[in-house]
């Protein structure tokens, strides 16, 4: 995705360690038009799966996942973090490390907006580990529901996380791919 | 607004002490269709305002924000609990008392993204007691920016929020403002 490729080349900041710094349109400020535009790329690669919900985890895959999730016509859950007191004492709840918060995380979703019938398009910011992702698949099997394909704004490839997805057999996209962060870099591919 | 309203009175949930659960289509859940009226709503009311920004704080402000930005055409900053890796030294930092979580909560943002220049439409899912909107008001100042505008999807009248709010002197909108919600009732203005 060309628009959004020029736009990290422009905007985003190589801190290091692999961190990439997207606050300027992704992780902080938002470009609201760039995110209809990634949302509406993914929503047409993943209109074959037929999904019925769209799932991301809080806080930054919302933004992308909204904008998929409307193009797609289909509601959207986001993982919490935390047990809000609006959820059911029974909940989904898996951990998952953080790949910038060097810190395990929870992902919550309450069952009621996740069933057994339900075909699951998980969307998020960063494709980097791929262990978030893993976490949001483990929620859906745990409700029952199928996951039927993963998408993500920008792909991290030399984290290997789309190596770790392989085991869920679902199609993995996403928009930018980053090959090479070392000495100082951004290569996108 | 008719069809929040509906929605509200359909799919929302009482579940005493003043808390609407709401989780089925704003707070965990998300209606994208629905999020998209809403942010087409208050970008219409406030299309007279002048904002260069809109400001918002995570994690449930981010879909309305969200929508609102696009359809006015501005970037959208969301202000966060805690201060990733990726953000400067040194930050925009106010603490406010949480209206669901009961306890105070700190709201972040970096000065990259806030200038005094900015005139600022804060944009939040609930005016409740005000106090969230009122940090998000302080950190604007606090980057010498205006704050402009202030809108809400749901308000609860009941919490006086908007007295609160006028110190500010900007329009304060919201989409549905319940006026009671004892006795197990959801009144909607």
């Amino acid at each position: 995705m060309k628009e959004l490729r020029d736009r990290i080349l422009r905007d985003g900041r190589n801190l290091g360690n692999g961190i990439l710094k997207v606050d300027s349109f992704l992780n902080h400020q938002i470009d609201p038009a760039l995110m209809d535009a990634c949302g509406r790329t993914l929503a047409s690669r993943f209109a074959h799966v037929r999904a019925t919900r769209v799932l991301t985890a809080e806080i930054s895959g919302i933004a992308p996942a909204l904008n998929t999730a409307r193009h797609l016509g289909l509601p959207l859950v986001y993982a919490r973090r935390e047990r809000p007191v609006t959820m059911p004492d029974q909940v989904l709840l898996t951990v998952a490390p953080s790949h910038t918060k060097r810190r395990t995380a929870e992902l919550i979703v309450s069952p009621e907006y996740l069933s057994a019938a339900d075909r699951v398009l998980i969307i998020d910011d960063f494709l980097a580990t791929g262990q978030t992702i893993l976490g949001l698949a483990r929620l859906a099997e745990a409700a029952g529901a199928t996951v039927v394909g993963i998408g993500a704004v920008i792909e991290k490839v030399f984290e290997g996380g789309r190596q770790h997805l392989a085991v869920l057999g679902v199609p993995v996209e996403s928009l930018a791919a980053i090959e090479d962060m070392s000495d100082g870099r951004i290569v996108i591919a």
